[in-house]
């Protein structure tokens, strides 16, 4: 007899933690995922910075799971899900495919978002997945190599400014490494210019950094910054990106900040995927394309569909809608899976998911950090080292554990940074992609055909 | 006063431990280098198979040169070469400028050839930079995942079938590490393939493997291979790399093996930069463009250019042509150091260069390597533990040393493989290039651009 069989697209947190806690369960499941390893998102701006290394907070897929039996493993972005048919259709590297479910968990996770502005993704890379971290490792490093070739005084200015939009934890971490870059780790490097003369500025249209973990570490967050010579601009909207700089509205008026380095940080939208769910299932987004989810984060109308992670639009009890954080993408997971299990073994529906908020957390600099503990509010060396806690914890596997703290023993108690490598490719290629087109997306299209035609 | 200017030309073995070298020198050192890293180039078939990241095999020349005050490192490519005026063209990352040189060490390495077919190219990447590995280890992995979702079981045996051109140590290493892939690391990760059938095929024209390390080493290093697993085709000429497979000319007549991912590790030929310098100073070049250079290894008439590493043709005393591996040119690289010093001092030029041969080491699997060390002809577990100390000796930086040890023991104890993440667009990049030409190379133009009229 076929067992009951669970689809999954995404293998971000969301995706991973059903998994696991389907292990025992009595179902087939199929993971669809468009790269082969699960990302940790939170430490994207360590690779950035040279700091860790891409492998150790992407371990592939298949180790992760290499002890669960029922799960396939598939990579391909899916690109239509049939409800009536019940039926994923999926773009493979060079091959279409079909999987067919009896329940769908999507945990598709979210995109970066420029509200609108697409133009601006050429110009300041996101911070949503390794081709992203490892670009704007290879803008940053070479924004220092770069600068210490030109012989204007114009010039160097404009190679030693980096523009950090968006003041939320990506955003403030980003920036506060730069910072540690530019007045720890580089200085006495360089013959002709100095680090250390590097504004980085840290941009956002609301009043206050780290704005969703109150005003108490707001400020403290904010001392912290100043501490370590970011600029902060708060009240200012971002209102033009281009190759050269940065134009702003801020309360003083309209501005121009010149500046070759730029890094969005700043907006979320859901993946088309989750527009194409709500038409055929008649399910409302917001207007970041989120899904709005029942209670028991399914899609209206159909029980056998669950959306996890960044993907739902859904209030807490105290009618906040909630974040868009791992945790909020774990619990989902954990939940759809145990209403999974309880409908196989014949139960009653559970409560309706409650997210059980454990709080926020943002490193600005080495040693100092700020966390929201339920009604605990710290910051400083405390607050750093529930960070690290928290991050090894999540951080999967062991193998990547103890790599990671002997990478941050590097960068944190040293001063080196072991990462810096950034391919030629990577260097130019969002660029390029901008000018002449997306040749990869052309090239797997040929595969595709090779794939058919060419034997 | 101003003092001696050195101008070194590539941050490889050679350019790197000349300036070394020369640290304590009345000198000022200007060193020249495409990529901000030094490459230990003997090991990126482990960056490729997923054992190593890229940084712990490519430290960044700033980090390394930190503690030496009299050298000014500058990023770009040198593009010619001015005898008279004694001046180099460097293209830069955005802006071209010229450096003047009293001596001039020519240490830029070499680059892969494909013996005029360069089309082989596109299908087949070489083993010579970071870009190289990173996409080799995109395919190598990549093939894995994508047999695993073919149905045709011709199209899952093109997908796993690697060949491997050449027979050298890095062809050797690479095939041997594919096949423990296959063999140790990958199976039980897949629901639908056996990696174990993977088939990994060593192709040489030559009639052994390791022809370089005489009889005795060749015909063990043979079997270990053949106890991996991997077939071994010699006396075997490659005539044809397409997409989906190779052509190949053997004692048995022609043949096509139908295999999506190859590997050449077959040639090398000098850069452009060589033949620019023969031109300009009238030097004689070889075949494959390395230059013909005196005794001293300086450019005949030119006492002031040294050219140490791959780059040079020069016998031994045995009328043997020295090899293109590290040793010579760490040793060539010395050679000239001490030359400058001596002139400078005053003093009379020293012996011509002489190369002393500490010996050839390759490691087919874990646990298992040949070594010939003078007179001595090892293999298996001892010569393995002698390929380990070598390496760690060589790799630059205490950091690399730590992190790499781990890593081999995730590999070679365990099961592990940390490294196999690869972007999406490494996946695709060499592909896309070959179709729609290299719009990395417009996209730095295009900076260039920006960079005089973009303010």
């Amino acid at each position: 007899m076929q067992r009951h069989r669970v689809v999954v697209i995404g293998a971000g947190f969301g995706g991973l933690f059903a998994i696991k806690a389907l292990k025992n369960a009595p179902v087939d499941i199929t993971l669809i995922n468009g790269t082969a390893y699960h990302l940790f998102q939170p430490l994207l701006y360590q690779v950035a910075t040279g700091i860790l290394s891409q492998g150790e907070i992407a371990p592939p897929i298949r180790e992760v799971l290499k002890r669960q039996d029922n799960v396939d493993v598939r990579l391909g972005w899916a690109s239509k899900i049939d409800v009536d048919k019940k039926v994923v259709s999926v773009e493979g590297p060079g091959i279409d495919y079909e999987v067919g479910y009896d329940t769908l968990i999507v945990a598709a996770g979210a995109a970066q978002s420029y509200f609108g502005n697409d133009s601006f993704a050429d110009h300041a890379p996101g911070m949503k997945n390794i081709d992203d971290a490892l670009e704007l490792r290879a803008r940053i490093f070479g924004a220092f190599e770069i600068a210490d070739l030109q012989t204007e005084q114009e010039d160097i200015d404009r190679w030693l400014t980096f523009v950090v939009v968006g003041a939320g934890p990506t955003g403030t971490e980003m920036a506060g490494q730069i910072a540690e870059l530019a007045h720890r780790n580089l200085p006495g490097q360089y013959k002709h210019i100095d680090p250390r003369k590097a504004r980085i500025i840290l941009v956002d249209a609301l009043p206050a950094v780290l704005n969703t973990f109150g005003d108490h570490l707001s400020t403290r967050a904010l001392r912290q910054l100043h501490l370590l010579g970011v600029e902060v601009e708060l009240n200012t909207k971002v209102v033009g990106v281009d190759a050269t700089g940065i134009e702003v509205e801020t309360e003083r008026g309209h501005e121009r900040i010149p500046s070759m380095t730029k890094v969005w940080a700043a907006g979320v939208s859901a993946p088309p995927l989750a527009r194409k769910l709500a038409e055929v299932t008649g399910a409302k987004t917001d207007r970041a394309g989120r899904i709005f989810v029942q209670p028991d984060l399914t899609v209206p109308g159909h029980p056998e569909i669950f959306v996890v992670g960044d993907l739902i639009n859904l209030d807490d009890e105290h009618g906040q809608q909630l974040p868009g954080v791992a945790q909020v993408a774990i619990q989902g997971g954990r939940y759809a899976a145990k209403a999974i299990k309880a409908r196989l073994a014949g139960k009653p529906a559970g409560k309706p998911f409650k997210y059980f908020d454990k709080g926020s957390l943002a490193t600005i600099s080495r040693f100092s950090a700020v966390a929201s503990i339920g009604k605990l509010r710290l910051d400083g060396f405390l607050a750093w080292l529930i960070w690290v806690a928290v991050h090894l914890f999540y951080l999967v596997g062991f193998k990547n554990r103890v790599s990671a703290v002997m990478h941050w023993a590097i960068s944190f108690l040293g001063r080196g940074r072991s990462e810096r490598v950034a391919t030629v490719q990577q260097a130019f290629a969002r660029r390029a992609i901008h000018e002449y087109g997306d040749p990869f997306e052309r090239a797997r299209e040929e595969i595709a055909e090779e794939h058919v035609s060419g034997r």
